[in-house]
């Protein structure tokens, strides 16, 4: 199906659009926020790299993009960037507002629901995986092949989000060419937000959880690359020791393919928002733009 | 009287710190964020320039804190950047819903009220470009002389600040060694925002008008340094032809002594937000750099 062109808005460089879809993962309409950088609209350029950035609860495609500061990164290297939003939206949408904000609405965790009434509408993991990819590679690339948004790819994310990407990339391994992470939720299973959100879209069922968790997959998946997957944490993160536990997922790669591959930076005084998300952005687009053959 | 801070957060090689204080002009507490560059924090240096920043309609310290990512350019040159709030709040503060949101809260247009019942508190230009820097050089520089906020100074600013900004310079021409704006209000007393603000303010009076008018202050103010002030304005800013009139400010400086130093730059496709801010906030933190003497 096709996207609308909500709005298209000079930044940088390059533009960004945003874009609404009807999406037939969520059966809804879905918003999603790309940035085309100046190398776009330049003469000569063949494919232009992709990376997915995944946001945190509450958040919708406009925070990252207002706040992150990726475009400038995007023209400096020559990528595009794709914020999807964070769960689907709408009336007909299910949500429990007894269950707080850190689940349901700006809140899809990025996995499939098999549990009612969640499992119509809430299939981020399928949405942005699959679905999106390809909608967005047979929109713009009708007429020209400069955007490649199925082969030479990346993804990274914040929070939830973070979480989103390591387990998107360990499931897609063949995919993605490389995967960061801004103060993942990297043991969901093993935290409160993961055990809500896993529960309430998932059910009781720990082996299908498991199939999610970064923790879980990296013994499942083999490092055939040698990838390095780049984390930050903040020291003054208020959710670093309950809900992040990036410290889990080293332990987790011991004895498996991944040890010694996950770079993991705890970063002196930097908090969860955004002021340390645009700090370490420079950091994460360089090797993110190493690893899509940009540099 | 002292400053309370709210939050002290870690960004980029800096900190930066959103404050309060109660005003001794506008008699309401009021916020202000500044971000301390990384050259604060290091052995050596001695003084540090500042850039008062001042935001638009409708705006608070935030915006501009998290959308103009200031920050990295501030790291870059070595200066510390203030962004002061648009307009006294709190419950005793006089407003008028009926006038909308481009008068009263948050649209205090940086001039200081003649007119009951805002008199009192909407006292915005003696509070931006007396009070406040004071309050801080007292406040900051009790233990150390490290950072510069009376006489190595700049002024910038956002549409109503981008007025805010251009009448502050011109009225303070001894004080600022620069000032830039980003589709700012040039000619108030000519368009319907300021009008508006004008006379709520000030009363009928036009005389009174006209001393915060750019386009009446050129005339007035010998520009005896050969300053030049840089503008940026986008093609596509719905509010260029009908309430920013920057090329009224142009027509104004002919046969002054700021005739030809008015860089005026029309850019093609941007619009009046932070994505047309933050695209151009490097080459006017360059332009203050120069005239702050630190490149």
């Amino acid at each position: 199906m096709s996207f609308k062109i909500n709005q298209e808005i000079a930044c940088c460089g390059g533009k960004l659009l945003k874009l609404s879809h009807q999406s037939s993962e969520t059966k809804t309409a879905m918003d999603v926020n790309i940035y085309l950088p100046k190398q776009y609209y330049e003469e000569g350029i063949t494919l232009i790299p992709v990376i997915y950035y995944l946001s945190g609860l509450t958040c919708s495609p406009q925070n990252a993009t207002e706040k992150a500061f990726w475009q400038v990164q995007a023209d400096k290297y020559g990528f595009a960037i794709v914020f999807p939003d964070t769960s689907p939206r709408g009336e007909k949408v299910p949500d429990d507002p007894e269950k707080g904000w850190d689940f349901g609405l700006a809140a899809g965790f990025y996995v499939d629901a098999t549990q009612e009434p969640y499992k119509t509408n809430y299939r981020m993991f399928s949405y942005v995986h699959e679905e999106l990819p390809k909608e967005l590679d047979s929109y713009f690339n009708k007429e020209n092949t400069k955007i490649d948004f199925l082969d030479n790819v990346a993804i990274t994310g914040h929070s939830m989000g973070g979480f989103g990407a390591l387990s998107g990339y360990l499931k897609y391994y063949n995919r993605y060419k490389s995967c960061s992470a801004f103060a993942p939720i990297a043991n969901p299973t093993n935290v409160p937000w993961g055990i809500k959100a896993l529960s309430g879209y998932l059910g009781s069922d720990k082996e299908l959880w498991a199939q999610y968790d970064p923790c879980s997959l990296v013994s499942e998946v083999d490092n055939t690359r040698q990838s390095t997957i780049l984390i930050h944490c903040g020291t003054k993160d208020p959710f670093l020791k309950d809900q992040l536990k990036p410290e889990q997922l080293q332990e987790a790669v011991k004895n498996t393919s991944w040890e010694g591959k996950i770079d993991l930076k705890i970063v002196e005084g930097f908090d969860h928002s955004y002021f340390f998300i645009s700090t370490f952005v420079p950091e994460h687009a360089e090797f993110h733009a190493k690893n899509l053959g940009l540099i």
